[in-house]
């Protein structure tokens, strides 16, 4: 059973409403929403609280936060800036540090020229930079009462840098000695309805598998030295799984139709293994290394990166403390 | 039965091959191919003869040259060296024009900023552009005998500017006054076995439905005035074609499997169009607007728009004559 | 006197200030000043009426509003809101059309390619298009009571296309049947200590030896058919003027020199053309062909693109007239 | 003295031809010099001996090796390859390795945003990346008797990252352990004639000064852990550098002049030191920060960095051996 479960999401809202589709329930795992109508805007927060619970998910335990805003691709300025305010707020919560004056690094993973990869090095491109200020002239020159660093690094991909990015991002974290890292990174979905409206931000940071360019290696505390909060967006859906989704309807539709009652009737006397071993090894083995995104996904990845970017500058900044 | 034929492809060989598996004989399509075992280059000949083929098959009458190489991909300059001069070789028979010293129009079409649809935009980047050279120097400014006005436009695509692209080539053509047009375009192609490795040269221009961007207007002589001869590479397979590809496998091995004989017999009592139905409204609705694309696509781009770009300087200089 | 007078600029702030350090009157041309302690935002006016004017001043008979707001590249977003604000309203008055409902087409001259000389394309990359949607769905798809139908082009450089830009515009500006154009362009500053921070918009189109790129042929209601409201930042100083300028510096320190006394009174038995041909052989000629910009050009081309695009948008949307 | 020598150029060619132009002799450094007729390339090897020879030139200690190719920015592909093999050739010389299996390190230096300081990071773009395909699969997997594990790293500017550049490259070679690094940069010349068509390898590292970007701290062995070779094109020349030449060259006429004879008695009652601190206040103290750039940059930056990277692609792959 747990094979049916392993179907790829970087989500762990997807992965909890896939067990809650069946009616399984999994211990060690809470989930709380919230709908903000007159914003359109649903937050639902996943805690994996217990190893039990992380080994079901397929997740390390910590807290998944979704935010999910239909008008998210849409340009609208006023409706973005609501996004990226609600986002520094959970951001906020996160923050592992007493300090005021902390020092945050902000990693874009991804790669930049693969149009559904390149957010995280979007989201870098427009942050305010400022570790390289307060070096050289004090945290008076910012003007402001409490100043953080903050850094950026665009590590590029493996077929880019012949290195994992795990190393890249431990030996610059080594020297720029941040109390934190936050890592944005492109994700894939399970469902493509979720595409261009969705932000995750997990305490977690960075696992294996997740991504569209799946780093093979975790970018975690125990990984860089320093906590890593990711913040990641659904921009693809693995090619095997929309494939798997159809068949499975197709499954379903076999055992229920009118018309079809005969197949239905042999399809019943198989268990959920077998059907689901007939559906794997009709799934072509050339969908490895395939990705399915929109066409107009140049926009969508244009307006979110811009609206994360505008958050974490207000949670840098202090203001979306007021 | 026409229904069946119908997924989206922009390569006239899978057209062709599509029907040929079912061993339905197209009247008025003549097939011929040609394989270069040492450098390892097909070239497949599709000529639509009649206009019964042309609507059997979808697409105008004209002829129809796939090159299909299986490193193109590949960063191994001397064999793309190989490709450049073969495609060069085959573009030249297209070419409708009686003077030595021509005016030709290159359109890199599609969407810069969406990796896979960036094909047409590169090329044009590479080539070498002598029209206004030539206008004002004169000829013998290029210190060759016969010389060539090569121009190039990059249109965009609709969301960027607008216009529907025919709408901006049939005005800057009426300006420029070439000979004739070659439109580079990326294609959707139907097997993903294609994607990377293939490059299709038509002397029919560019038809509604061909193209990632998918281009709503035919781009022919006809809609913009002088010949258009198109080259294009399959670079995206449409969602649905990928999920439809995996369900025939699906109903064809529920009709041949043992452990399934019972499902088989059913199956049979339906002809192919019930079989056809009862797949299509299983495929999701929601996979309008996706396509699916390999993960290296960027580098797959890169590698073959050069290709091309040199094959158009070979062409124009004319050294692809000797 | 006039050579002096025409080393290049393509703000007619500059020109018409040239003329009044030497306390030169010019007939036929008017100059207006406003300035916003508050926002810090200073606004000339400079009116070229009369074709003796026009003569004098190197550039056609017409109004020339120039924008300068010293902070115009630091990010601060609430402040390029209101420069944005500004630069809209002072657009609407060159708008020559009584239709509530107009077609314009903006165009984003310049080389993509070269960052100084990117500016145009960045402004169109960040515009709402709305003239398919328009097209096709009606003015009622778009929710407002009045709708303008944008279209954009980006037409390259001359090196990139093998045409003159303006023959591109016209062969577009011919199918899409705008009102009038809006043609923004990076220009070339006489004083480094204008670039930056200024942004110029006539209603004279755009004429040769205006832009970074030096366009060899007028962009203007004769040429492409329509009206044509030219918007131009200066993101260059030409590298001829710079050397020019302290050249000037110089001779006038040698007039006046307590120390060069003696040089001084030699060089007052020369008259200002005497002077001006010492200067002009010594510069040296492979100036030619190179531009001073600053460093940080990317981030300001950046910004001041942005708040270019906004005013357009919120001009069209017709938000400003409120 | 001294003073009059340190306008600002990153090459050690024309530092030493300043010394020579005023015949002054410059102990402890000796030059080279080679002339291709055929292929029109000059080689000019500058070696700087001693402490007191690098003291004069304000360069470190080692060996600089100048290839001039005058049609270095030209489209013409046989001939970049034949000055990639030179430089290739070259760089095996400077090799500090005993192995035949060595790992190196390649770093774009400068800001990809901004044309002529692109240069390093395009060169990473066009190279072969080997070592992870070699980590994973081992030696045996390239095919090749010997092979060298190429990574490559694109840091970004302070302004970008907001940490000085050798803290990035110490921190990433920390991790992947190259035995040396090549690093890649765009460079200030003194004289705009040297502008597209020089390439400078050092065995000395990256210098504070050097660059577009003036990178404020060494990047060398005693920086960053491993030896470090430069490679360096210079794109822009700094405009206080320009202004500079001509001032000297009016000077230079005032002395000399017919006409202005009585100017020349007077300026000779000066001494050099005199004439230069005359020439210094008149150069506009906005000079800093712009720099001068051919306009047809982008071109060039493209052919010297496919050029670069082709010869580095040669080195490792050890054709250039042959």
């Amino acid at each position: 059973m747990i094979e049916k479960y392993n179907i790829r999401t970087d989500l762990a809202l997807e992965q909890k409403e896939r067990f809650e589709s069946d009616q399984v329930e999994v211990q060690g795992v809470v989930l709380e929403e919230d709908y903000d109508e007159e914003r359109e805007i649903k937050v639902t927060t996943v805690k994996i609280e217990t190893e039990n619970g992380a080994k079901i998910m397929g997740k390390p335990v910590g807290t998944y936060i979704t935010v999910e805003a239909p008008n998210m691709a849409v340009p609208d300025e006023d409706y973005h800036r609501e996004v990226s305010k609600e986002l520094a707020k959970f951001l906020s919560r996160f923050l592992k540090t007493d300090k005021e004056d902390y020092s945050v690094m902000v990693v874009g993973l991804g790669n930049r020229k693969v149009t559904p990869d390149a957010l995280g090095p979007h989201v870098v491109d427009n942050l305010n930079i400022t570790r390289h200020i307060i070096k050289e002239y004090g945290k008076y020159a910012m003007g402001e009462e409490h100043v953080r660093l903050v850094s950026a690094i665009v590590p590029g991909v493996m077929g880019q840098t012949g290195m994992e990015t795990v190393e890249i991002i431990r030996g610059v974290a080594g020297e720029a000695k941040p109390d934190f890292i936050i890592a944005v990174d492109a994700l894939a979905a399970r469902s493509s309805k979720r595409l261009n409206r969705t932000i995750q931000i997990a305490d977690t940071g960075i696992n294996p598998g997740s991504g569209v360019g799946n780093h093979r290696n975790a970018i975690t505390e125990e990984t860089v030295g320093v906590p890593v909060i990711a913040v990641g967006v659904p921009t693809v859906v693995d090619a095997a799984t929309i494939v798997n989704d159809t068949m499975e309807n197709l499954i379903a539709a076999l055992e229920s139709s009118e018309a079809l009652k005969g197949v239905g009737l042999v399809m019943q006397g198989y268990n959920a293994t077998e059907k689901y071993e007939l559906v794997k090894e009709l799934i072509s083995p050339h969908l490895n290394g395939l990705f399915v995104t929109p066409k107009d996904i140049d926009e969508t990845v244009k307006r979110i990166s811009y609206t994360i970017s505008e958050s974490l500058n207000l949670l840098f900044s202090g203001e979306e403390e007021q």
